[in-house]
C-alpha cells in the first residue's frame, strides 16, 4: 500500500507532461513495462521528470562503468538502506543486464562482508590512517 | 580516538596468534603496510582471524566479479552506513586496483542516485510489482 | 504480523493504566481511531506512558514550530530510518493537518537531495568548513 | 581529510566548466563564500553541475514550502543519516535564513522523537493501519 | 517474495554440500526446522557455509555472554537497522531463550532511548570528551 | 566543534533550570563529571529536562536487565547508527561497569554478525516464517 495513489496508463495519458516522461522510459528501456516507482512518482511532474533525467544520464548513458556494474552498486546501496522496493527492481534490472547466479552470490559476500566490518570500525572508532591522504 | 588501544609492531611481535594473522596480511597484499582497522582487532583475536579470513576470502580470492567491483561496491556499502574509516580504506584500496578519476565520479553518481531514489521509494511506500518475481 | 500481539479495545478496558493512556490520546486528538502503534505498545505500560507523554509534548502541545511543520520533519527522518509503518501514519497526520499535494511533492524533493547529497558528502568526506562554527 | 582534493579559487578560475558553476552558486546566493561541499565536487565536473541546478531548484527555487522549512527537513534527514558536514552546513543555513534557539530546540526535540517511535515500530513490527489507505 | 527461490527439503536433499549445513543446522539447535533465511542462502553455498559457521561460533558456541543477552544484541541492531525478517526470527529466539514480557518491554526502552540520544547527539555534533579515552 | 555552544560550569550555575538537572545528574552518578552531551543540551531545557529523566528511568532504575546489559545494547544500536559520541560514551560507561575485554570482543562479534545478517536478508529479501507468529 503506497502513500499516493499509483497513476494507470489511462490517467498517464490524459496528462502530456507526465506522458512525456513515461513515453521516454518505453522508449529508452525498449519495453512497454513502467514500474510502480513512476506511476507512484507520477502525480509529482517536477519531481518526476527530474528523477527520470538523473536515472537516465547516470544509470543508463555510456560511460566508463558497466551498466551491470553501476547496477551492483545499486544494489548494495539499497541494501544499505533497507529500501526492499529498490533491491527487487534493481535484482531484477541486474539479471536483465546479465548478472549470473555467481556474480549474484559475490555480490551478496561483499556487501555482507562491508556491513559487517563497517559495524567493527564503527564500534571500534578506528583513526583514519595517514597512509590513505589524498595527494 | 579509537574505542581500543592499536597494537604496535613490537606487540604484535610477542603475541604469535595475532602475529601470525598480520603475517598473513603482508604477504596476501604484498606490502609492509598494515592499516589501523587491524591493530583495533588485535586485541581480539578470535574476531581478528575470522574477520581477515572472511576479507580474505570475499575480496582477494578469484571469483566471478573483478577485484576493483568489489572494491567499488565496498564504497558504495561504507558510504550509506556512513563508515568514514571504510570509505577512506577502500576509495584508497580501489585507487591502488586502478579506479580512474572519471570511474570514481560515476561511483559517486549512482550511490548518490540510489541514495535518493531509496528515499523516495520509502517515503511512496511503493509496492513490488510481481514482474519482479524470481521464476 | 507484529512481534508482540495488539491490544483489542476490551482488553485495553479492562486495564486501568492502559485504559487512562488511551483515554487520553482519544480525548488530545478529539477522535475515537487508536492505530496500530499503541495497540502494540499497550502491552508494555510504562513504555506506554513516557511514549505518549513525550509524542504529546513534542508533536502536539503549542510551540514555535506549526504542528503541520513537525509532521513533516517526522516524515524526513522517518523515511531516511526506513520506517514504513510511521511513514504510513504521519503522512496521513500531515494530511489531515492540511499538506497539500505541492507540499508533499516539495516535502519528497528535500528528502531525496538531502539523502544524496548526505551520500556525496560521505563519500567525498568533506571536512567541515571553519565559516560553520557557533559563535 | 577528504577522499578527493578541494579546489582552491585559482583552479576553479583556470575551468570555466567549474567556473561557470561556481560563479552562479556565488550569484544565487549572493556571497562570495563557498562551503567545501562544492569544493570537493569539482573534479567531477557533470555531477557538481547536476547536483547543483538540483539543489537550486530544489531548496532555493519559489515553492510552497518556506525556505527555512527546507533547511529543517534537511537537517531532519542529515541528523538521521548521520551526516556531520551536512548538519554543519544546513544548522549555519537555517540560521542564516532565521531560524531562532526556541525553533532549534522543537527541530531537535521532534527529530529525537522520531528516531525512537521508527525503533519503536521497527521492533514492535506494527502493521499498517487499513485507515492510513489513500482513497 | 525474496529475490532468489527458497529451496525445499527435497532440493536440500538432492545437493551434499548445502545438506550438510542444514543438518548441523538442526543437529546443533535440536529442531527439525529450518527458517527462510537459510534456504534463501542455500543457492549460494559458499555463502551458506561461511554463514552458518560465524553464526555458530558467535551466537552459540560458548562465551562470556549468556546467550539470551547475546539475541538481546542482535534484536538490538536489527531494530537500527530496520530489518524485519531479522527482528522476528531473533525476538522468536530470544522468547524461546528465556526472555520475559519485562525483559522485552525493557529492552525496547532502551533501543529507543538509544535511537533518540544517538539522534540528539549528531544534531548537536557533540565533541567526544577527553576522558573517555582508553588509558 | 559542536552546532551549539557547550555550557561551563559557571553558566550552569547560573541557571536555576539548568543546575537542578546537573546537580541531579551528579548526585545519580556520584560523580562530579558532566559529559559534554549534556552541556551541549543545556541550552534547550525542556528538551534536557525529558531527556534527562528517561535515561535515567531507563538506564539506572532498577529492572529486570542487568545495568552492564542495558549499555551493551546502548552500544549495539549506538554502532548500528554510527553515532561515534555515543560509542564511546557508553564503551566508558560498559567498561566502568564491569565488562571485560572478553564480554567487549564478544559483543562486537554479535554487532558485526549482527549487521551482516541484515544485509543479507535485506538484499535476499527473506519472508517472514509463519512460525515466528505470537500466539
Amino acid at each position: 500500500m503506497a502513500t499516493v495513489r499509483l497513476w494507470t496508463d489511462e490517467e498517464v495519458s490524459a496528462d502530456p507532461r507526465v506522458r512525456a516522461v513515461f513515453d521516454d522510459i518505453r522508449a529508452t528501456r525498449g519495453s512497454d513495462f513502467i514500474n510502480n516507482f513512476w506511476r507512484a512518482l507520477a502525480g509529482q511532474p517536477a519531481l518526476l521528470e527530474r528523477t527520470w533525467a538523473s536515472v537516465k544520464q547516470v544509470m543508463i548513458e555510456p560511460g566508463t562503468l558497466d551498466p551491470l556494474v553501476r547496477e551492483l552498486i545499486y544494489i548494495a546501496v539499497s541494501t544499505a538502506n533497507g529500501c526492499g522496493y529498490c533491491i527487487h527492481s534493481h535484482t531484477a534490472a541486474a539479471r536483465a543486464k546479465g548478472m549470473t547466479a555467481e556474480q549474484h552470490a559475490e555480490l551478496l559476500a561483499v556487501i555482507g562482508m562491508a556491513a559487517e566490518t563497517n559495524a567493527l570500525a564503527h564500534a571500534l572508532q578506528v583513526p583514519v590512517d595517514p597512509e590513505f591522504a589524498v595527494s
